[in-house]
């Protein structure tokens, strides 16, 4: 908790803020991305994040690469597929790669079995189970949680970026041996777009839960793919825009 | 606005979501970025976005390209620089760039000077004069307003991504001749990334306000560059984070 949150002086007096800082992740020694985190659990942000765009298809070795250099995951091969040529630039909230990432999501994504199945009150509180330390400090942080079908908290992970927040998750995940995450349900502390339901689907997750709004996309693509997204989950409360089999 | 929201089934009734879509940005035929964005102000989506990049110096002419390829738009050069090699993946939330963009931010952005100076109680109302229709009948929008020194707003724009909301809007300030824009005030309705910061920066903005909390980098960054940056502007208050010489 410690390297996610930091003390400075405002105003003449003692304030707490999220950290962000960039982290490499290279592959082999070779740089893949770039993205600006929340220091902790480095290595299933890298993990989590390579596994959602479907260059590594289980856990790999993963550490701080061997010159110690700061802020730097070197995660080893092989990859399950080439990196791509392109020289896009990505901007932020864009779900990596857009157009491409849209595409590319059936040929990614877990298909998903009919199962578990839920009572909407157990969706409707699942923000209440979210442990957020960082954010109750900061105001800044976005978490991610890991439920079992029962509704019980297996992982939850803190991150200025709701995307990394999720990586650290799925990364935990693959670790744990426990992807895909067919029996359990993830839930975000924030909106619910495109990128993060493409995460929930390559990580096999049937269920994925959000405090606030999803995107028309999120939705359209959680219904083409069988997901049930539920948003607006507060004060008791939950909208399911897809997936309603699932819910009863 | 209508391009903006979506009405849609859920539960047997009628709902309204804000809609998500990929925009490819290209110059003069080469394709840049992408960005998943909410359609409308397009233009000014793809001009703020370069800008901020370094990636030219002034408007230019933009519209849909010839074949009406959906979703893209086509800005004419010429480019203030290079486009960089890399191949990166630039995860969400990132700052497009990471490392670099932290190196690179001394050479963009502009020399701010010392004023305005404004009342502490004027900062801390701006966001109640922010207009946001989108985000009233959906919830799932972010917005980015630019005001004049006063507390005059001048433009507003809605996007489900924070960073194209203030992309949209420093595009509006390049077309309309506003840029550097050293007497005016950008407020947005989340947090403070340090993406936002680098993008108020380059635009020579001298102060954000944030309705949210800022990060870390986001503090050090402003705080390097004299911007003064406010946070969790709500209920009549504001925190300081930095440049608080021109508040009082």
């Amino acid at each position: 908790m410690e390297a996610a949150v930091r003390t400075l002086e405002r105003d003449g007096e003692r304030d707490t803020v999220a950290v962000e800082e960039p982290l490499e992740i290279r592959v082999d020694g070779e740089p893949v991305a770039v993205t600006m985190r929340t220091p902790g659990h480095d290595e299933e942000l890298a993990l989590g994040f390579l596994y959602g765009e479907g260059l590594i298809d289980g856990p790999r070795q993963a550490g701080v690469t061997d010159d110690l250099a700061a802020n730097t995951i070197e995660v080893r091969g092989p990859l399950a597929r080439d990196l791509p040529a392109r020289r896009f630039y990505t901007t932020s909230s864009c779900g990596v790669c857009g157009k491409g990432a849209i595409e590319e999501l059936a040929v990614h994504c877990q298909t998903l079995a009919p199962g578990p199945r839920l009572a909407r009150e157990l969706l409707a509180h699942l923000p209440d189970r979210l442990v957020q330390p960082g954010f109750a400090r900061t105001g800044g942080l976005h978490a991610t949680g890991l439920f079992d079908a029962g509704g019980e908290l297996l992982c939850v992970r803190e991150d200025v970026g709701r995307h990394n927040a999720m990586d650290k998750v799925v990364g935990w995940a693959l670790r744990a041996g426990r992807v895909p995450l067919s029996q359990s349900l993830l839930c975000v502390s924030g909106r619910l777009s495109f990128e993060l339901v493409q995460k929930a689907l390559v990580a096999g997750a049937p269920v994925l839960v959000g405090v606030g709004a999803p995107t028309s996309l999120a939705v359209q693509t959680a219904r083409e793919h069988g997901l049930t997204l539920c948003g607006f989950a507060r004060a008791g409360r939950v909208n399911v825009y897809a997936g309603e089999a699932r819910v009863g």
